[in-house]
């Protein structure tokens, strides 16, 4: 088992946005993610890239309309 | 470091797409893979689910226009 950082690109900055997660499921552009210490968070978004030899995944937050 | 199975759903049925991914990058609905042994897919579709506990990541083919 492995754990990913979850970063959110917006506005030009890129943020931390939940440390060791596990799962994500997508619901059109919605991001459900939990984490291995059972903090979940949704973020309305898109995927960039996922590179595990950095344990890292990006997203990119969508404005709510 | 650690990798995933990135499977592909269509027509109902779950198939391994390529084993052993280390990194995805999205372009719209194209999503390029690519793992530790060099290989590289390219795949039309949609994000489903990354379970890390299980090594695996599902996408889900649309059909081309």
């Amino acid at each position: 088992m492995c754990e990913a950082n979850v970063y959110v690109e917006k506005d030009g900055h890129v943020d931390l946005l939940l440390e060791s997660v596990y799962l994500i499921e997508s619901e059109g552009d919605r991001w459900h993610l939990e984490n291995i210490f059972g903090e979940q968070k949704v973020l309305r978004g898109t995927f960039k890239v996922l590179a595990l030899s950095e344990d890292k995944i990006v997203l990119q937050e969508v404005e709510a309309d």
